[in-house]
């Protein structure tokens, strides 16, 4: 008798660990219209936001005061031989600031050098509100999933 | 007597070697506007230009039909403890497919896996005609640099 395959996970948990699980992304923003590149840190708000705490002093912060649209690209192929047959997901989503100190407590928690600018007047926490995002689970895996599946439901 | 001290690579120095040293980018393109971060494989030009193969079937090439505006972010930050003081650099330009079969031997070399589909008509070969390049060579150390600088002079 064949025993069962194990069950592949489904698209929206993949993406939904890969968001949570990496500290780190890139995040595509717009330079008057050319995409722009950056490094960030990251955090996720409880119901799966990704969160950024970024300087007005930098390139992309002045990018997404013009046009809030942004992609973050979470990376799960590092240290594979062959990347591309590992799995990656674009986020495509809004940022927009928020007070907020006890996510801004989680984000210093998880990027402890981060507290020694938290109280400057010129870096600011950014909420990413998720619209959709795309799946590469490995070489032609692809699947678009819409934002609302990637957030925690009460 | 003081010694002098050591002296820093000159920004364009360490971006060139970021772009050289580095197999992997991301690249941020734009869909339809929206600016889109994806995973690729790179390899560089005699003449410091990245070259990238990619497939029509994916969306970053899509995009790249419609704008061949572009940036790609060389990280050089992969496994420091404290990302934000490690070196990166954002090169923007504007691709192009070129049919060189000389610089895709050179691309196959770097990553062998892609001569799997080097014969394969929805993948081509695109030069990326850098036009500047936007180094944080650590935590607040940042310079634009031009894309003249960048190329390889005979």
């Amino acid at each position: 008798m064949m025993e069962n395959a194990p069950q592949e996970p489904a698209p929206r948990d993949t993406a939904k660990r890969l968001i949570r699980d990496l500290d780190r992304a890139t995040l595509a923003t717009s330079l008057d219209g050319w995409p722009y590149a950056s490094l960030v840190l990251v955090t996720v708000a409880p119901d799966g936001a990704p969160l950024l705490f970024i300087s007005n002093l930098a390139q992309h912060t002045a990018n997404l005061k013009k046009d809030s649209r942004l992609s973050l690209l979470f990376d799960g192929t590092a240290g594979l031989a062959e990347p591309l047959t590992g799995p990656r997901v674009t986020v495509l989503g809004r940022a927009a600031p928020i007070k907020d100190e006890a996510l801004l407590a989680s984000y210093v928690a998880r990027h402890p050098s981060s507290g020694i600018y938290a109280g400057f007047p010129d870096f600011n926490l950014y909420r990413v509100e998720i619209e959709r995002a795309h799946l590469v689970a490995g070489f032609g895996r692809i699947d678009w999933i819409e934002g609302a599946e990637l957030l925690q439901r009460a």
